[in-house]
């Protein structure tokens, strides 16, 4: 608190780190690769929990559990998924320890596994190893299942929330009578994310699909969302995948159809992570600390006393009683901050860097003139204003800090799409980042060696994208139209 | 649903394995040891957390989320608790797989980890290794920090929900200044644990303290809430411990406190498990199916229209509109399974087996008479009644059947609780079941003794018991009140 962060011009990867430290949402455990979420990020991560939770039930999805460890032979089983998931992962060996001759616990070589046991890095193979007894008819399907659990990924290099080896998530599973109904379910829970993300975590998304080397392990189709963070580099938000009948054949899941015809199943999987804080940290923070949309934040209105006697501070108190109730009684989470060690300037500055969307500060002076000091964190302004109704207008400006921080984050990211059609240019806007859409002539040998010299990749091919014609920025092969490159995390 | 469940009294564990797998609460997966969760389970567990969350919130904790892997070494440095937890568990050697020369996929002998990593059977050395960067100073206490995560515990035997090597559970971690306040949160606890048995899952409790070979492993003292099931075995539903400065010298977790000395801080941690869907399903279910306690019924209400034409089913489906959202005016969940492929006597049947507390049956005379056959399902009774104020008469009559089935397992217990003063009559007893309250001479060779030839174990000294001076029933020696002694769970 005492210290400033580290300007985001300065060092954004290290103002990004401290800000996660400081703001109390997460930090590095004693354990390589995985954090401990704080009470204040996990609070986020509950609110965001319970609007997705409540969209997925709106579609028709319903909750289960499914075993954190996945017998080895499993990955084996879908070719391409092994590929992507099996390697980097965390292996249980032994089911037992025992004390050795020195009074030190060591592990019991009699307790060895006889098939390894592998911690969930996704669970489509347990999963459908679950549903081959769960589907017969088509009465069965669509079979529309979530599930919130941790996965882990042996990850080498972490960053709290964007990458480390154990992470919070749901993943989606569903299994489906026909292609179309499954393209659509994939279709339908891409949406579901990105209003998501427009609505609730303010930031604006693009929408489409993966080219074929940034796809799922194990998918025909990857649909993705990707936001652009205030470096210039995108972030993957949340991915939708049409999975085809690979898990459906591997697994051998088949059901009768209406027409009386064993058939395989059509499947998808879907998810988010807790990476969607790290998210919403890049998107809207700035040097002063988080800047939270009031949808997701904890905590929507701090209330801090401005007081130099005890007298004074009892008056406050019964006078910021009344308004904590009306606030409430509007659905608004509220702190009243009366700590006696911390002076107000402190106060502030905490709340700022906490990013709590409205503050109001009222001293004897606002009880006298029947006013309130309100400042919003998102522009840093403050104004004056009446006490009456004042439940409403914290209302209405929390809706306005929520709509603007979307609108900022969209010019933003309007202000740093590019559309660039020659080679050098491209190198150029890459090194200097955004979205930059180009002309690439489809083939996975171009993204790979555009990606070896740029480090920038094909971040989607967007959805209902504009035909257009064109030449390969980087081979000058013919072209049917853009698609957008980034630098991403 | 064809086939007919076991009945309690030919063979209650039997009766007790079926009815989890056929009421689709869950099932044993490919993993030895894991259960899958299925929805309807699953939504019975979403119930009960979002109470206890509550509940917990209320009380002043918040969540956190702490790493699912606990390096070895942790477990070594409080004594008493690597001997209950460290043995059995699962221990994660390796980070990665490999390819072998026939296409298979093996463990990377070169990828062995320098020390392994436990998954976590409980939270607590994790949890203090991070408090100690927490804690500084007697204003950072009390810390009151909840976790809802999934566990393993290697078990040998297992059985849904009642003992699985994984489960899902809630452990709360807390910290205090002084041993009084600790003593106060883990009691605190306690009775949140004996209000949320006894109000939403019907299922009374006797509150005590365990006898020290029972006591949790690093605990001071261990306090719990002991139910009796129908079979007449007791099952332990939620222990709160309070753990003194053991995990604190453990971890060097140390506070300055107001007068300025540095002092090692108290603690408690508190859980229950998805064990607490194992005796829901034991205290109140019956040789039909579940009987599901109206405030953690997924559906509380399901109504099954009754017709031989089309245009019948038709008419209900509009006049069952309005019941239904009359229904879900008053908060009351509730399903209209119109499903035209299964007859009414089928449909009963499944929504018996499933538990849910009232159905409604409509039919084309009910819509002239306007009337509506209720029936409740802890009862099984029916009656006619009239259609106007319908939901305020189901309402009221979940109401009841809350408090019934409540009534119901507080009868059986009273029944089926007893004082006994001889050894004779105390085997007799155990024999058949039910809560024994005897004296004992309070030595833990007699606890052992006992427990080797009749397999009882003292559930718990009652909490504020009565004093009372007798001999303990195996040695004779003087005891100076009576504990409870079951065969449990």
């Amino acid at each position: 608190m005492a210290k400033k962060l580290t300007s985001r011009s300065e060092n954004y990867s290290q103002w990004y780190n401290e800000l996660v430290v400081s703001a109390g949402l997460a930090e590095t455990s004693a354990v390589r690769g995985s954090m401990v979420i704080k009470p204040y990020g996990y609070s986020v991560w509950e609110k965001m929990q319970r609007v997705l939770d409540d969209m997925f039930k709106e579609t028709g999805h319903e909750n289960a559990y499914f075993p954190l460890f996945i017998p080895k032979s499993f990955f084996s089983k879908e070719a391409s998924h092994v590929e992507g998931f099996a390697k980097e992962c965390a292996v249980v060996t032994h089911y037992r320890l025992k004390n050795d001759e020195k009074g030190g616990i060591i592990v019991d070589p009699d307790a060895k596994l006889e098939e390894e046991l592998i911690v969930r890095p996704t669970s489509e193979t347990i999963i459908w190893d679950t549903y081959r007894k769960w589907i017969q008819s088509y009465r069965d399907l669509p079979l529309l299942i979530n599930q919130w659990a941790n996965v882990v990924r042996w990850e080498m290099r972490t960053r709290l929330f964007l990458r480390t080896a154990e992470f919070l998530w749901q993943e989606g599973h569903t299994a489906h009578a026909t292609r179309e109904e499954a393209i659509q379910e994939a279709e339908t829970m891409l949406n579901v994310y990105a209003d998501f993300a427009e609505r609730y975590m303010g930031v604006p998304v693009l929408k489409g699909v993966k080219s074929p080397n940034e796809r799922f392990a194990g998918a025909v189709e990857t649909y993705c969302i990707e936001a652009l963070m205030q470096d210039g580099k995108a972030l993957q938000a949340g991915t939708s995948h049409f999975l085809g009948q690979n898990f459906a054949k591997a697994f051998d899941v088949t059901f009768l159809s209406k027409e009386n015809k064993l058939e395989h199943v059509w499947a998808t999987s879907w998810g988010v992570s807790t990476r969607l804080i790290g998210a919403l940290i890049m998107a809207h923070s700035d040097d002063n600390g988080l800047v939270l949309p009031p949808k997701l934040a904890p905590i929507q209105v701090v209330i801090v006393p401005i007081y130099r006697k005890e007298e004074e501070r009892e008056a406050i108190s019964i006078y910021v009683k009344n308004i904590m109730a009306e606030l409430k009684a509007k659905g608004i989470s509220v702190k009243y901050d009366d700590r006696d060690s911390f002076k107000p300037g402190y106060k502030f500055n905490e709340w700022e860097l906490k990013g709590v969307p409205v503050r109001l500060a009222i001293g004897p002076r606002d009880m006298q003139n029947n006013t309130v000091e309100v400042a919003r964190r998102d522009t840093l302004e403050k104004e004056m204003l009446h006490r009456e109704n004042i439940a409403a207008k914290v209302e209405n400006l929390l809706e306005q800090i929520q709509k603007n921080i979307y609108q900022k984050a969209l010019d933003f990211r309007e202000e740093n799409t590019f559309k660039v059609d020659t080679w050098t240019a491209f190198k150029e806007q890459i090194e200097k980042g955004g979205f930059v859409w180009a002309h690439w002539d489809g083939t996975s040998e171009t993204e790979q060696k555009i990606k070896e010299e740029t480090k920038a990749t094909i971040r989607l091919i967007p959805l209902n994208r504009k035909s257009e014609t064109g030449k390969c920025i980087y081979t000058g092969n013919p072209s049917e139209g853009r698609v957008v490159f980034a630098k991403a995390y």
